[in-house]
């Protein structure tokens, strides 16, 4: 094996571990109800109210998740890599690593706007960083050869989504805060929608230059 | 090595991180008792009464352990995979990451009945989505081509224990919460028993067949 | 590379993924002094009485790291391995995440004797099972066909100095908590001295033989 | 692939691990803001007072970032390693996991003298361990045979950007606490100016000796 296909590597293996513990640190910021021993209905109770943390560790177990799948795909399709693309990937990497800190701020203070605005946008820094990664890496001279340009054009309209569906949350968090977050929703939507408007307007324009 | 392999590869390595993470996780949660200069007996008291919190540390780390145990063999069994899997992978991967929250609920709140009916829940939705994932990676287009029919038929069935003891847990914790727990010394059983019965029935099949 | 390869890969992976991961909790559980605008005599005295806590982080962390080279070492060594070596691996896990607890209720409880001898039976079981791991290992079925029998013997008797160190230690503590601990200044030493006897034993009962 | 190789390797991968793991623990720390329903001014200030919280994350997140990508640099043109790179390794990785508790207790008591004043004692003992590391590990036996001269030179010299800005910030955190980490602002610039430097001086000798 190649020494810089062994380094590209290794920034790969760095980047997932990031990805692998800030997924799994979510859940440490649930605080555990300490009742003794109390009624069920007391725990009922304490389960219902912790709700919002749950959800917040659903939704952000599934957006790191889906940031993780693109990078996965991304760096799969490289070849090579040089520094232009580490301080992108530090950066990326720092706000997923940050993601624990937003989802527990908005998870413990139920339907109160700020904290969802501040979850919103740090999923809106979080898409943008990653669209200006892959926009990065995606280029002649870190794709591998043989790497379908067609892929390439689906793969950067995908990494849209994200910003596009955290821009939404953002903007509804003013006017109807925790609620916001079902327009999360749209992500697997737009996941499908936009590669495929991309490589139709691909299409489109290779046929009318050929 | 191929693109795809190493895609594969990077998937059980994230997947192993968020295994490891979360079961070193679990320690986390168990509460330091800050005496001061006490008397010894004081010491062993606090110590005594963290029984439960060192219990369910070792149940919660020999069932991640076994479901860790279980995801390396069944993925040193594949040769390729699609993003079919991902999600079932990535849905097994949060049940575990949520484990230590589980564990230190069902831990602080001894003999209570819901945290330990939440807690056997917990196993068995871990259970069935092993289940699910096994059941849908040990197949034609991923699995090996070298790889033995009956090695599946036995993998297969094994995954069946967790979600059997988990299930009869569930149904004990109603009645004796805490006691429950011990149903779970019958999966090192289940997971011996189970296999060899799917074997069976499948040899008479294949004899009835042949 | 061989299935066989990748799996006994895949195990030592996740083996270091645990070792990194309670190496770095250690200094979670190190409290961190909230004091506000406060006098530098004040910090320094918050600092000064954090000093059983840097103490335990810094002997904890050697001690894991002395435990990660040791397991390095041999799984070095080992060219397969089987379902035998998962168990004994996954119980010195265990142990190994468990030391962040063990070290903060000794560092949280100084001269207290029960946190001592709680935190030196715990480097004891460490020890122990480590040894029982590498003499199930270092073993045909599992050693490389071309490891020299010389290198087996010393890292079997190098295997040795954390159980001695720690039984001195247990014993010590009991008379005088906390400067117990310095008996594991002993281990760099014991893991010289240990494998030079044993191997000069084994030329003797060698030449004897011979 | 040789078995001192996959040493290599392991070696590497536990520190890409610790740093992967600290990096991420950074986040943990910061402590998360519980005001059930209030103003959105009462967030504003909460967020506000977290301000010190969130700097200390983004530059402890890039030192270590730094730190991470030197290391990945230098153990990319090793090609063997021994014994004697463990131990500054293994303290190295110490200081780093050490560092989520000295970023905290910066964070958390802005302004005050000690505290910045350990925190860049720590910086500069990160540094100094990194740069004996380098200079032990950038040689003859370990060093790749077709690693040019002049790159194990710059790299050397980047080295030691990290403990000559701690060491500013160091004296500047007795005057002005807090305000002295506007000095590691410096590590960019010193990152391409010590190589620089040392290259020219390089160049100077070989033609003098030439």
């Amino acid at each position: 094996m190649s020494t810089q296909a062994s380094q590209l590597e290794r920034l790969t293996f760095f980047s997932d571990a990031v990805f692998a513990i800030a997924i799994t640190l979510l859940v440490i910021e649930i605080e555990v109800p300490r009742l003794g021993i109390a009624s069920d209905a007391a725990y009922l109770a304490a389960l219902h109210e912790l709700g919002p943390s749950f959800m917040g560790f659903v939704i952000s177990f599934l957006v790191i998740g889906a940031l993780w799948a693109a990078h996965h795909r991304v760096f799969g399709m490289l070849g090579d890599y040089d520094r232009q693309l580490v301080m992108p990937n530090l950066l990326l990497l720092m706000v997923v690593a940050f993601m624990p800190f937003a989802t527990a701020l908005m998870s413990a203070n139920t339907l109160a706007r700020v904290p969802e605005l501040f979850y919103s946008a740090t999923l809106l820094v979080a898409g943008l960083l990653q669209c200006w990664l892959f926009g990065r890496a995606l280029r002649a001279p870190y794709l591998q050869p043989d790497c379908p340009a067609a892929e390439v054009v689906a793969v950067r309209a995908r990494s849209w989504a994200l910003p596009c569906a955290a821009s939404l949350s953002l903007v509804l968090a003013w006017f109807a805060p925790a609620y916001n977050n079902f327009v999360l929703l749209l992500i697997p939507l737009l996941v499908r929608l936009l590669p495929r408007m991309a490589l139709a307007r691909w299409n489109r324009r290779n046929a009318d230059s050929g």
